[in-house]
């Protein structure tokens, strides 16, 4: 197979794409990057999702904290609060750079897309890495505090407060980024990433172009459980279904989806049977470079036995 | 004396002020700020004479280096230029957050002087620092290279280029930020520090409603020459004066302030025979902070002597 389209959040995501990165040849692998979770921070425009996987495919990023540069570095957030600014999101030294350029480079007209592909260029990274949408998507959380906005909800809330529901504003308007569909439409496989599928993943699906791609793609569509033996590895995704009133188990992410994915690959030792989908096991936690592999590996055969 | 003014530039301004906050009770000093540097790079607002002001008055000045923080890091730029981004500018990390934090307050509508007295006040700063005006100013350098703004002559060109003329753009229609006019005229003493006289000065009495409060004012008024030995301690002054066809000594800074000021500290020295103005001597330069006292308190003295 030699085109293959991921969609994906961050940390979990960026894992299965880095595998992806290392088992195919340099240019097959597309990833689709939810950008529900940007957000102007002190006027900077971050794109944390695009950011890790710039990071993750780079080589760069601080695989045991899950986000951010490796060896990053702290004296602005230092400086900013001697200041009396905001310290509740971590904005790192180098990390920096990428928010300052890319605000700049938008200010001055250029996209998403473009200033993302320039920087992965810039960084030598074989895949492509497309943002969702150059459009504004905001993911927002209707909460037992109140509305939020996802790094409110996420980084701030530490995902403590109750969601009700979670709100997708401006993705009915917004496109795909330029080459999204085309990727989809001719990809031999669309892989979803094992990030969290109601924040991660549903902002992706929640743009009307991107859901139809998938829907008219003739390549097969596989998707990875976030959960292990009923959690997710990182994050709030249990917590979610939990509070979203669903069972915290493989049926329920094969339903979410339903409609939308062919096949779904889950943890060796989970259930799934109350779905009609292709399901194929493997050990799915992924901590060292050889799981990402295995696990991208294993994606990728549950797809070819689809096509074949 | 109980209220002084000085009128800044950058680095050797920031010594003067330094000493005069140290010899005089806390309130006492009104620092008045250049903002002909004032640039945006990267989309930010960057104030250089300013945070030298503030960075110097908090003692967090990097004094070797005459500008910027003591024990910087660099990991932003470093990141920068991973990026291909323009590195010609160096702004340190803990730098970033005075940038970031004023650019971000601006565009919600704070102005300049709101921004930079709130900064003053988290470091408990007990002299007031004004930046000239709210208003936009440029100080452009016609050059035998062509017309260039201050930094790109200052830093990326390091004052190469043959200057014909100095221009400052907006300085006409600016007006004095908020409490300028009035600290200058219920001043006991007003200063020109020995800062830049055409690049760093000038832009200050460009602006109308700050020349005409000197003018107005029943303070006296002392400069501090630039000047030892015919050579500046920094910077570019004695190459713009033969640039601009004047006479390297005391005199030709004398004349350039004709009308503005009834006296003139000089080094120990230095002849200053061409001039009526009241003239005192001390050694200028300013290495340790007991110079930098020694200054102020000799332009302090020769200001009590007008007053007498």
């Amino acid at each position: 197979m030699t085109q293959i389209v991921v969609l994906t959040g961050g940390v979990g995501g960026a894992k299965l794409a880095l595998g992806l990165s290392h088992i195919l040849p340099d240019g097959a692998l597309t990833a689709i990057v939810n950008t529900g979770d940007d957000f102007r921070h002190l006027g900077l425009h971050v794109s944390p999702d695009v950011d890790t996987l710039l990071y993750t495919l780079a080589g760069k990023a601080n695989a045991a904290q899950g986000w951010g540069r490796e060896g990053e570095s702290w004296a602005f957030m230092a400086a900013v609060r001697e200041l009396d600014g905001p310290d509740w999101f971590a904005l790192g030294d180098g990390d920096m750079a990428l928010h300052v350029l890319r605000t700049h480079r938008m200010a001055q007209g250029e996209s998403l897309s473009q200033v993302t592909a320039s920087f992965a260029a810039r960084w030598n990274i074989a895949s492509r890495i497309m943002p969702m949408s150059d459009d504004p998507v905001a993911t927002m959380l209707a909460t037992d505090d109140g509305l939020m906005e996802f790094q409110r909800y996420f980084v701030e809330q530490r995902c403590a407060p109750v969601v009700r529901a979670i709100l997708f504003e401006g993705a009915e308007k917004a496109r795909p980024a330029p080459g999204v569909v085309d990727a989809i439409l001719s990809a031999d496989a669309v892989l979803i990433a094992p990030s969290n599928p109601f924040l991660s993943v549903d902002p992706l699906l929640a743009v009307p172009g991107v859901r139809s791609a998938l829907a008219r793609t003739s390549a097969p569509v596989v998707a990875v459980s976030p959960l292990i033996n009923g959690k997710a590895v990182k994050g709030p995704t249990a917590k979610l279904m939990g509070e979203l009133h669903m069972p915290v188990d493989n049926d329920s992410i094969a339903q979410h989806y339903a409609g939308l994915i062919d096949a779904m690959l889950i943890d060796s030792g989970d259930p799934c049977d109350g779905t009609d989908i292709a399901i194929a096991r493997c050990a799915t936690l992924m901590t060292t470079l050889a799981d990402k592999m295995r696990v991208a590996q294993a994606a990728l055969d549950l797809a070819t036995r689809l096509r074949a």
